[in-house]
């Protein structure tokens, strides 16, 4: 998969995707150009438009390339649509990149569910992974976790979820550098016998495996923002909720921050003094740091920057797709889940579990 | 179900459940009497240590009951074990005397899983209601929001779903007062095409019904804390984990925020000048206003308070309570779901429905 030429990184970037393309995407490549100075980039777009934005950037050393298209894949484009029409699209090409050889990565910040439906058609699943997944990270009051799947399937089998929690484990060592990570298993409750009946069994499965970390087993919703473990398995609908009330949530205190801060003269006196301080919390909790979703288990790495972010957030993705490139993240999946896939195979085909309890709140 | 004499509400108090029974307990019906002059209290507890608790307590005017048991359910005990173990247990007696008639309401800050379990095979539910949930209001950037299902049922079928919406639609207008509240169901994107199956059946159903309230569609996790709607529809897996999930969030932010104030002097002096403003933020978003939660659909309102809350959080628990029975809440569903049964069986069997999309984040 990488490059003959020692060290270089081929990224392909959707230069149409997202809310401020083409802009955001040539001034993000730029800043990933002064951190990763052996990254080539291909953008896909309009040319003219391209070139005009590209001749300002002098970070950008002349090693990038521009493949003409005129075509975009919308915001709100049905999937279906988008696969059927989008043939000659940014994004579209942007992966049969990827897929032909001609780059390492793909990054996009446009329409979650084409890309993922593009990338799964075009590039496929690795070998024995059967559902690919969205893995992003998120602050928590010890560090960072990797949750996933975030998006991508509404319903899982045991056996997804078994997968996922060895990508998810692969991804906080490639990207985040944990060397043994902790991986937990969302659920209702820590007792043995609460919970739905998918993740009991996955949990057995995962308790009876060798995983590339250590399961510890159940966690609840709290725990993710705890940093109670390194890595949080959950299917795609209960992860989507999570993910976005977690959003949600984390907007609504800023919020009340702000409204807090203006709610009288001795509040805004007092917010004069701690300003720098409270910069210092808004980069530690900046989504632009946490931007650069990952769909895990293609073969091709290729990741989802947020629709809305600006130059530093799309920058921020790019590096994560060259750090999965450069550490080999999809080599170190395949080399595991063959193993792992031996294993579930081996267990046996009915995993007892002792039935369920209502849950506490 | 109410009492005859007239205006009086009668409720049952466990004095055993919760980290800081029975202290809070008398403590909070204390608070709660000079809220609801016309509530009559009995203590299920031990008589002795009640006695001496009481006895400091002014407000409590002397219409108040003691019911002498040693037994309690512990915090941990297992659902079962509670059912089989707990007849005497303060719990247990304080639920009968609701079936009894001896109560109008029953408050505990016990085990939740041993409340529902023994609530329900004492008090049975509703006509017409298969499955009771809990339910509990939040706050949002515009007010509250009641959401439910939050643990009772981890897996839900779309009429169950359906029967939710109807009783927390009843839950908002009675107890937050909101004349025509907005439903939504949690999905995992606002469009047609996505989500879940039971979701989307659930969906379609509740477009086809006369609801006491407004069915505007798909909700997603941040619309919980943005108040789009004003009640949250959801199973009891993805409820649970959303709910603890934004409290997770609002734990982090609170900790980031204490730590920020901390960090540097200029920061502290800052604090100085904003305490007043970040007092009224903290009781904006006091856990203990939110206290009480709701099991849905029983015959007899019984209230959860949660387990570690102080005395104001418990008369909060008793105000819900109180609430409920004063607006004859079980007689407004009981009504409410027998005509919306009949139009749910009207149905056509199979409500058909397109195959569903990934789906964005």
């Amino acid at each position: 998969m990488t490059n003959d030429s020692a060290g270089v990184i081929r990224i392909a970037l959707d230069a149409m995707g997202g809310d401020h393309a083409p802009k955001i995407v040539v001034e993000g490549a730029a800043i990933a150009q002064t951190r990763y100075p052996n990254v080539q980039f291909t953008f896909f777009g309009n040319e003219a438009e391209l070139t005009l934005l590209l001749a300002k950037q002098k970070d950008l050393k002349n090693n990038y390339s521009i493949v003409h298209t005129s075509e975009r894949v919308l915001a709100d484009d049905k999937v279906a649509h988008a696969l059927r029409n989008g043939r000659n699209s940014s994004m579209r090409l942007a992966i049969n990149a990827v897929h032909e050889g001609k780059a390492e990565a793909v990054v996009s910040a446009g329409n979650t569910g084409a890309l993922m439906a593009m990338a799964k058609f075009v590039l496929k699943t690795l070998p024995n992974i059967d559902r690919p997944a969205i893995c992003a990270f998120f602050p928590t009051l010890k560090g960072e976790t990797v949750m996933l799947d975030l998006g991508a399937n509404v319903e899982c089998t045991p056996e997804n979820l078994v997968d996922f929690a060895v990508m998810g484990a692969i991804f906080a060592t490639t990207v985040l550098g944990v060397h043994r990570p902790r991986i937990g298993i969302l659920n209702v409750g820590s007792e043995e016998m609460k919970g739905r009946d998918d993740v009991r069994v996955a949990a057995q499965e995962l308790r009876a495996l060798q995983l590339p970390g250590e399961f510890i087993g159940y966690v609840e919703g709290d725990d993710i923002t705890r940093g109670s473990v390194d890595v949080v398995v959950t299917d795609g609908f209960t992860g989507n909720v999570a993910l976005k009330t977690a959003e949600g949530t984390a907007k609504m205190y800023s919020e009340f921050l702000k409204r807090t801060f203006k709610s009288s003269w001795l509040a805004q006196i007092g917010y004069l003094f701690a300003r720098t301080a409270f910069k210092k919390l808004r980069k530690r909790t900046d989504p632009r740091t946490y931007n650069g979703a990952l769909f895990v288990g293609l073969r091709g790495v290729c990741v989802k920057s947020h629709g809305g972010t600006d130059e530093i957030g799309f920058a921020n993705a790019i590096g994560v797709a060259h750090d999965l490139v450069k550490y080999k993240f999809n080599d170190e999946i395949s080399s595991r889940v063959e193993l792992i896939h031996e294993k579930v195979l081996a267990l046996p085909p009915e995993v007892k579990i002792p039935a369920a309890e209502p849950v506490a709140v």
